[in-house]
């Protein structure tokens, strides 16, 4: 009880002082992780030009970067923002979308592995092939299943000093010494797109909130979509009925409902 | 009921005859704000590039621009969709989103405000602050209430000679001498991102069908939105379902419906 | 009958093997459409960066491309990734949203069409604009019945070699010799944004399972969204709830349902 009693106090927490988290996310992304931010009770801004990635990273509580539609003048964002969140002492978020699809991927990930994120979030593809092993995505999708992540996810949170999760069926979460396996949702999720991306950015809430303990921090973003991802998931007829149902339930959702529902396990 | 009478002509006028609307809106709005001009019955058009925004505004009927998600590129664009708008004497609407956050948005709100804008829409925290006053805004969010607001707005109205437009739980409009509030709306709509945007994109629709008379257009405007909210929000159960339920509230809002809804006071 | 049967079978056969589809579509259209996609059983990839979007096409199952928010940059990477796509031996999807709006626009098209899509889609005002008709289109709304734009897409066809479908209430769908109608959808479907675009990436999904007979796979994307779009148009009450329910119709959807519920007719 002692980690769903932490993510609990860690979401009130949260919500009661709503952070300013600067999300640099993709274009699929904006709508659907701003209303997912709103609904648990974030205040996402979604900031990313070159002239003022820098300067607003300075000014808020966490950066999130994914770099799901990236191009060049954005990547200048990103960089920028990374370097000024890391000199202003904020945690930040990589979420490194499909890197393994194309050189101008791989390169910017490596760019952005350099400014040391706090956190990297990735499907069990993404993280596989970020370990340096073979992974079996297809474009933006995963086609490996969490399990076979786990080694490659803690390899990487060594190598990086940051904690990683890996999200799927079963999330996993690592500081490359403890670990935690994360259950619930629903298998509407992965037919819903940018869910992933949208949970990149809660993440961010939740370091902003707690940002001397990523890990624990790590592991009650994701309790916060496994709880309301399975209460949607009971509700909903298909992947459009679900979407706003997982808004509501993430609305609904509080400390105590988080704190009985959530199953967080050792690992 | 004058007002009331006039904002249900106006929405009647305005469905007749579906003005084309160009919306240069922020990535985060793209999606909501054209679904909320066709349910409204305008036709909205996204058109931001440089090589094209001027020419697409001498064909449209209004022009809106939001400087939510800003770049130096689409600033150009931007400010030449003005002009032209400007030169053809095309009525256009301003949403200045948290320009007091960094140099670069200040910088581009100047020039904006520099080509006249019909009416600039905002929340509390940007009105103030546009004004020259303090005001406590946190990224995109307000963090002040209306009423903190209409000194504000009034001044800013008659200094720039166009009509203002505070939007929160009671709405204030003002074109710097005679001033409405506007009731309705839900508490959960500012739990739904990018709303606000939309609002802008409706503005524009309205004072497209009414350019001589941007006062009561925006009223208007303002009342759909607080009309549509209202029913929305009484039967929606989180944010997630607020907005498909507004959707369809607006959709089936008409003029009588309006006319007999609205709650437009004077102030 | 035999339609019908060879959309069933196609449809079945996309969803047994989900093709990567690389959707390079406008800002409205990002979310929408992958989550059309998804629902559909396709997976979908929005890739735009010049830096990439080559690449990309060539481990990609087929290309579309949306000029609906068109850019300079953004055009740089559509024609590398039509010509990385053709030489590979990859159908490509072209969707010439407002072509006729402004210069750039027309000369954007000019140059994505001498890359040979192996099927354009569009609405009928597009349709009988890019076969050089006179068209009544409002910005991206057409104003022309399909029926008028029959003609002009067996004219289009022919002229390049390609597929042309037009869709409206009747969808019309052509290569230059034989034709379909496809019956079905609801009248809501135009009062939300972007289904064209979505339908466009669908296609895309199609002609990647069948890239040698493109003129049934086009018919049966259209026939998907024919049987779905009336589905959800029974039980929808407005645009708002119309969107959701169409992707629980979609997802729910199997090829025994399509070949029992297309109607696909000779044209």
């Amino acid at each position: 009880m002692q980690d769903q009693t932490t993510a609990g106090t860690l979401f009130g927490a949260m919500r009661a002082n709503p952070p300013l988290v600067q999300c640099i996310t993709n274009f699929v992304a904006m709508n659907i992780a701003a209303n997912v931010m709103l609904a648990a009770g974030a205040s996402p801004a979604m900031v990313h030009a070159e002239e003022e990635a820098a300067e607003f990273a300075a000014i808020s509580a966490a950066l999130t970067i994914n770099i799901g539609t990236l191009s060049a003048e954005w990547l200048v964002g990103m960089l920028s923002a990374a370097q000024s969140a890391r000199q202003a002492g904020r945690p930040w978020v990589l979420d490194p979308v499909a890197h393994y699809a194309t050189a101008f991927r791989r390169r910017a990930v490596a760019q952005l592995l350099d400014l040391q994120p706090t956190v990297i979030r990735g499907n069990a593809s993404e993280i596989i092939a970020l370990a340096g092993g073979i992974s079996h995505g297809q474009g933006v999708d995963s086609r490996d299943p969490v399990e076979l992540a786990e080694q490659s996810a803690r390899q990487l949170a060594e190598r990086h000093g940051c904690v990683v999760a890996v999200t799927g069926v079963t999330d996993f979460v690592t500081d490359g010494h403890k670990a935690r396996r994360i259950e619930g949702g629903s298998p509407l999720m992965p037919q819903v797109t940018a869910l992933g991306c949208s949970l990149t950015c809660l993440v961010g809430a939740f370091v902003a909130t707690a940002p001397d303990n990523p890990f624990d921090a790590t592991a009650a973003a994701l309790a916060v979509f496994a709880v309301a991802g399975e209460q949607a998931g009971t509700v909903a007829d298909g992947p459009g009925s679900f979407s706003w149902r997982f808004l509501d339930a993430l609305a609904a959702l509080d400390a105590e409902a988080l704190t009985a529902k959530a199953r967080i396990m050792l690992a």
